[in-house]
């Protein structure tokens, strides 16, 4: 087999077998076949595509390239859910310990990643003493024990898919949805669980822009994870403004505490319950929306979300604590109000989600290099979001901030709303389902 | 400017700038842009193709990467003539004396090159003597006076596109017009001639297998030409069948003179006064078809082409005598008729350009790799060609052999040729002219 007539065979719209596939996966991780012509391939790709066969196959090429995670001495019904990543996405935070108090198993791992604000596990650890780096055996026990656990990757999971992706992001070739798809497949596969929950963000502050790419992303993961026999079901969710209000970590791990509570913004706690609505069918827990929906309900109600959340937390070696007192998280030195000071009350139009995750950016609540130290406390609090009335004086936003490019942080806020003097609808995050 | 930027513009098919395109091939050339990064590009242009102005520029940016042939020291009319490469195409030791006794300047540089047989410099070395290796002074001097020679490429020209044709031919991309035509035409461009007359083969035995795509890297280069201020002509010609009768390096050599003499096929005869014919009209020297046509038979019966072929024998060094002595250029040891052995005339309807080649090839009239001695003396003579009827017993073709896989240059002739019980039309080999 030679790697140049696979990429002509790609290049001239042809269906490359399980074997070519596998060919090209391992002779590229083993150093056998360059970069260079793998990223005419990958450009092929973009252009002609791959069908869900191609797209199964280079999901477990990927796979294979390295280690599988065993989570069969975890007992029950084990369920993964992720996403594809948004501005103010804290739902793990609540989804995990709701779904683990309707019996669900919930082993997570999670990646660190680059972005506006932590991923999951920095806000994990804006909590003192918070560990994600635990055994397997630890692992396993823990969720087991409780149901739950989130913790950081440490087995060398699809060592393919990284070195495919790093070649993508200086080629040109990463907004190809067979790609995206596979990529974040292997991924889950290689992770475990039985059933598989994903939440495509749309939007503007989201990686996929419109509802008819975030469809095709959909689709194609749910086809690859069924092929694969795993329960899967993609949910396309609006990002077209931050989810909830708070945007940095340890403001999300209180707006998630909060959520847990029964308080939290309305858009991000309907979220929550769709998910593990969402979970829970799909884990044959609950026969019915309806049946779900009850369930959880009575877990946020009764406090057995909350309770799990703090158990985790306890297991994890943090002090949970915080549930009541979020003084334990500490907090920035100033909180500024941004303000509305027009003359007219109008209504939010537009919130730039982008913009919004860039304040909390120049504040110090994300990183862009792997090395740079995140700030926990600092970020943005919106009291403002699409749909609201804004009277003059009124309060648009809060910004936790030690001081770090303040300014510019504020500026990139009023820049991220648009008011209208029309009256605004609020629309529903749920857009559509993908089974 | 990043590379990222513009693998990407060209992937969303925006047009790149002369200084981008400058940037590129610059930075590939002095290894700033790596491989995989001018792959992903190659792949997107395959895809998306090139604007007339991003050829010219990609064309400039090639033919800046390295020397260019000045030829200023040659007084008259200057013109280059440029064939993309077919089975028994020896047009250049016809055409160019045919043109100098015409009064136009053939300073010709030739490659090597792979393929079925050796490239115009082989065949010219199947003379004894003939040097192809002569100094600049030596080149100019020789064209003034005599007005032809051609020489082996000396200069390092266009390294770029030398660079770009390697990762082509690994990465899937060799197969796009927009390249096609920007690397031939840096290479003409860099060759300094003021006219050029392009011969684009079409048919099975050629890059082009049709018309369509043929008239496209016609209109790509002659745009190109014209757009640098070269007068370019492009014609299309067929290559069907194998040109003219001979195929291999000393007995195309001879049918070269016997066309000289007026003896040569009479399709290949053809072809040489219709390109001489071009070459006086973008020369300037014929006002029109008719005056361009008599003057170059006129060249053929008093013999001044011969002469001037003889000329350029003697003045590089060769043995002129060959002339009228073809003994001086050695012979096979074995010449095997290839003879039809049905019971019922027929005629010829087909003749595999690329299957002859193959056997001429297998006799040892070809290299595969650089480093493989060419037999001068061994190919394949055709008898019958397409059109031509067929009675049992006829010799279809000679072997010239030195035993050198005899028995599979003989079925790889068969299986060249296919038979019609129906008579069969001679089709012109002029298919189209580009201007």
């Amino acid at each position: 087999m030679r790697m140049i007539d696979l990429i002509l065979k790609k290049r001239n719209n042809e269906e490359l077998t399980k074997e070519e596939i596998h060919f090209i996966i391992e002779g590229y991780t083993n150093g056998q076949i360059p970069d260079y012509q793998v990223s005419a391939l990958l450009m092929a790709i973009y252009f002609n595509g791959m069908t869900n066969e191609e797209r199964l196959n280079l999901t477990i090429a990927m796979l294979k390239s390295g280690e599988e995670i065993n989570l069969s001495k975890i007992k029950g019904i084990k369920c993964d859910k992720h996403s594809t990543g948004g501005v103010g996405d804290k739902t793990s935070l609540v989804v995990g310990p709701l779904a683990a108090a309707c019996g669900v198993k919930m082993a997570k791992m999670s990646g660190r990643g680059l972005g506006h604000t932590g991923g999951t596990l920095d806000k994990l650890e804006s909590i003192p003493g918070f560990n994600i780096s635990i055994s397997a055996d630890d692992f396993h026990r823990q969720v087991n024990e409780i149901g739950i656990a989130i913790i950081g990757q440490t087995a060398n999971i699809t060592p393919a898919d990284k070195l495919l992706y790093s070649l993508r992001d200086v080629t040109g070739t990463v907004e190809s949805i067979p790609l995206i798809a596979s990529s974040i497949m292997s991924k889950k596969l290689a992770s475990g669980a039985d059933n598989i929950v994903l939440d495509v963000k749309v939007g503007e502050g989201a990686f996929m822009k419109n509802i008819d790419e975030a469809t095709k992303l959909a689709e194609g993961m749910v086809s690859i994870g069924n092929l694969a026999n795993r329960k899967t079901v993609a949910v396309l969710t609006a990002m077209n403004e931050p989810l909830g209000c708070a945007v940095g970590n340890s403001l999300e791990v209180i707006e998630a505490i909060e959520t847990l509570k029964g308080n939290g913004p309305k858009d991000f706690l309907e979220l929550c319950i769709y998910f593990v609505t969402e979970i829970l069918i799909v884990c044959g827990i609950c026969k019915d929306d309806a049946e779900a929906h009850a369930l959880v309900e009575e877990k946020i109600n009764n406090g057995e979300g909350l309770n799990k959340l703090a158990e985790m937390i306890r297991y994890q070696n943090g002090n949970q604590n915080v549930i009541n007192d979020y003084s334990i998280l500490g907090s920035a030195e100033e909180i500024i109000e941004v303000k509305y000071f027009g003359k007219m009350p109008v209504y939010v139009e537009k919130l730039d989600a982008l913009m919004i995750g860039e304040a909390a950016m120049l504040l110090g609540a994300g990183r862009e290099t792997k090395e740079q130290a995140i700030d926990p406390t600092v970020g943005v609090v919106l009291n403002k979001k699409i749909g609201d009335k804004v009277l003059p004086d009124d309060v648009i936003a809060y910004v936790h901030t030690n001081g770090k490019n303040t300014t510019n942080a504020i500026e990139m806020i009023f820049n991220a709303y648009r008011f209208n003097n029309k009256e605004i609808t609020k629309t529903n995050k749920i857009l559509k389902v993908v089974r």
